[in-house]
């Protein structure tokens, strides 16, 4: 498995072998969570659902087709979906009088509803998300996680009285991120995407990005600021404190299973994945090293050591299978354990407890009679070590240049005019996409990288995933 | 609201006012789960969870869509649900050459997949679950939570080398169906269903019934023993040891969003819906009661002890609106919160809080430096009452008959021969469903209802809802 050598593979080899996801589902591109990966999504969505329900939002579950007649009301919103939806015509035997769409997304579905919840000042803000799977016909190659047919995610939808309020709410959704991405050690740029690439409907959307081995930027989720624009043909409107209806501002906020992607792809090496612990289903493994004559007192305090991780709320795991230790250390290097304790008799004759960090390889002791803090800190560091290296490297794949000649494959940050005629020039003569500009203003002044007018701008492009 | 004039009309005002789910989604039959709704509804499907994973139970999740050529591979199972699956028959601007199903259930999702994972004896037995949502194309009345179409449910399903091991696989079932229900406080029957109204495809089912308000029988969830029935065109085969390849025998169990339904139908009364503590968004509502002049003091006093509750992971919540107390009662009536303290100043100067059950109406008060005990103990005694209660009217309900004269709106115990000649003309001619045998053998000497032949078997019958 060589990450640096052929990233492709390597990724699909690891997601295979770690026992991710199976992809040999009689339909391409709607695979099968296993144990094991649905494991590690749960722990993604907990995260998600923490952060979201601090922050006022409820979760709630709609539908999952919506009428043609709904789909169609937004003219930008279904020419963006129109070619990349799944309908259904038939119910037993019977034809439909009006097709359904299944869910590419749920503004269609929520909105005539929101229609009929908000009615007054008082009802704002409305705040609410869901977790679950949506659709979208797929035609390029399929890859686990970042390309699939049925996609696992969260989207939150909101609706404020004024385009300020709706703005405020996006400053939210940026906090929010921070707190989920501390957690899964994956950094993010914000860019705000170009008029041709933004969200089917919106006023404006921001692209998350991150990094891969291979140069390349993976959207991992999107915000979007809708204005009116869909308050308007759905007729979401509110009665303001002077008695007069307004339409509502709107946002949205979605991240998918990319973020499994993500993760494997940013934190994953030649040994296989290397999973952050707030989401690892084991966090620790246990590895008794066994020697004639003492199996009995090591396997005691072994499973003694589990026990009161445990009990602490660590997910620890004591690997008890009849095989060598070199090959558990093996199977779990694969799997992504951040942590890997050994116990022999020397450790039990000296109180401590062998460790081994997945994510740097550095080895230690740790007194047995601190092994939850002891556990606990290291666990934390590893979390922020993944978290800080991952930054590092997002921050390095940033490469500033001023002409189209020799591009490496990274990802490039250059001068734009800002006009969609360079814009589409340089996507296309170069075969990169152009992610935007910065969310969060970055100072520049230089030259338009294709009709070479001086600027004040600042794009970022790169081949996408 | 009469429960007991007309359960049906109570049942509908009782979701609408509670805000339990919103029926105005323009796709009739499919409803959308509301904050309030949706609460409960996860807080079930964690008991699920615990209770599977407790058992080796490992979470997964397969795909929504079935290719028409993995559903149609079990006979009995397609002409089963021939007329009630949705068709996806267009994915963009193409038309299928394989037309795919949305799941009305995941037998011919996951026995494809099986086919693959299960190689030996060694890797048995296999048992997985899902928490998904499912769907019906439904023609009869809908009606929230009890007969929708998109369905929110579980499903397990598990392999076994022996028809023997199927079996005990059985009988767990009914252990963590206990478990359960203990939380949920709903009482069942479990019942053999006759052949045929048996799933279609199984060897034998199980069904669960609870018995609502009106009388009649709802099916909340069924086991199924399918022997090899799928396993044979599914090709789901193991090496024993040996070596010979045997077809694996399989069961499923599933309960679905109609727990919800049963919860209400159950337990409610005419001023509202009454939740079991272990589901109950809010367990504790906090009201403070102010008169003038310690206002400040009281709220101080009702926060502390929301903290204090909360702090012990008792899900409390202090209702600070601007509303005179009774109305704060009714409201929460309404929402079925199982345990309402009171606090006013005369509550504080005794060092108490005053507490007033859901379920009994029972009023008395607790010293405020038990608090936490305090609580934990009525919300136990609750939980206990509501279950012993809602056996009591589920055992009552059943009334024996040895003709088919005058028939109560009950259900029905009775001889029957056993020839479906007579059961099919006992539902025609009452217009009655025979809910099946009973799983647990009860004794018995009679005539069958219908032909007077003797018989040494029982069966029970009643409307469905």
């Amino acid at each position: 498995m060589g990450k640096d050598d052929n990233f492709s593979e390597w990724y699909n080899d690891i997601v295979e072998k770690a026992n991710l996801s199976d992809k040999r589902y009689p339909i391409k591109g709607m695979n099968v969570w296993t144990p094991y990966g649905w494991k590690i999504m749960r722990y993604v969505d907990d995260l998600i659902r923490k952060e979201l329900d601090a922050t006022g939002h409820d979760e709630v579950c709609f539908p999952l087709m919506i009428p043609e007649t709904e789909f169609k009301k937004e003219k930008e919103h279904i020419k963006g979906f129109d070619s990349e939806v799944y309908w259904v015509t038939h119910a037993g035997l019977n034809e439909l009088d009006v097709r359904l769409v299944i869910r590419p997304t749920s503004e269609t579905a929520m909105y005539p509803m929101f229609s009929l919840w908000v009615r007054s000042h008082t009802d704002l803000p409305l705040k609410i998300y869901q977790l679950v799977n949506t659709f979208r016909y797929e035609t390029k190659q399929t890859r686990s996680f970042i390309r699939v047919r049925e996609i696992h995610f969260f989207e939150s939808h909101t609706c404020h009285a004024t385009e300020k309020d709706a703005q405020e709410q996006v400053e939210e959704d940026l906090v929010i991120l921070e707190k989920i991405m501390e957690r899964l050690c994956i950094p993010y740029s914000l860019m705000v995407r170009t008029e041709w690439d933004k969200f089917p409907g919106a006023y404006y959307t921001v692209g998350l990005d991150t990094a891969m081995p291979n140069g390349r930027m993976l959207q991992i989720g999107s915000i979007h600021h809708y204005r009116t624009n869909f308050s308007i043909p759905y007729n979401i409107t509110y009665e303001d404190t002077d008695g007069e209806h307004k339409n509502v501002h709107q946002t949205t906020y979605g991240m998918s299973e990319r973020l499994v992607g993500a993760m494997i792809g940013v934190h994953g090496d030649d040994k296989g994945l290397i999973l952050p612990p707030p989401v690892a289903p084991v966090q620790v493994v246990i590895i008794p090293i066994l020697s004639k004559g003492n199996a009995d007192a090591v396997i005691k305090k072994a499973a003694a050591i589990e026990r009161t991780l445990k009990d602490s709320g660590i997910r620890a795991k004591l690997d008890l299978r009849d095989e060598r230790p070199g090959s558990k250390f093996f199977d779990w290097e694969i799997k992504g354990v951040p942590l890997r304790l050994e116990i022999g008799m020397r450790d039990i004759d000296n109180n401590v407890v062998t460790f081994a960090r997945r994510d740097s390889g550095e080895k230690g002791t740790i007194s047995s009679d601190d092994i939850v803090p002891g556990v606990e800190m290291i666990l934390e560091l590893i979390r922020k070590n993944m978290y800080d290296k991952a930054w590092k490297i997002q921050k390095e794949n940033v490469v500033s240049v001023d002409s189209v000649k020799d591009l490496p494959e990274r990802t490039l940050r250059f001068g734009w005019c800002g006009s969609e005629e360079c814009g589409h020039r340089f996507e296309d003569e170069n075969d990169l996409k152009l992610l935007g500009t910065p969310y969060i203003k970055e100072g520049f002044e230089g030259k338009c990288i294709v009709c070479g007018r001086h600027t004040d701008k600042v794009a970022y492009a790169s081949r996408s995933m």
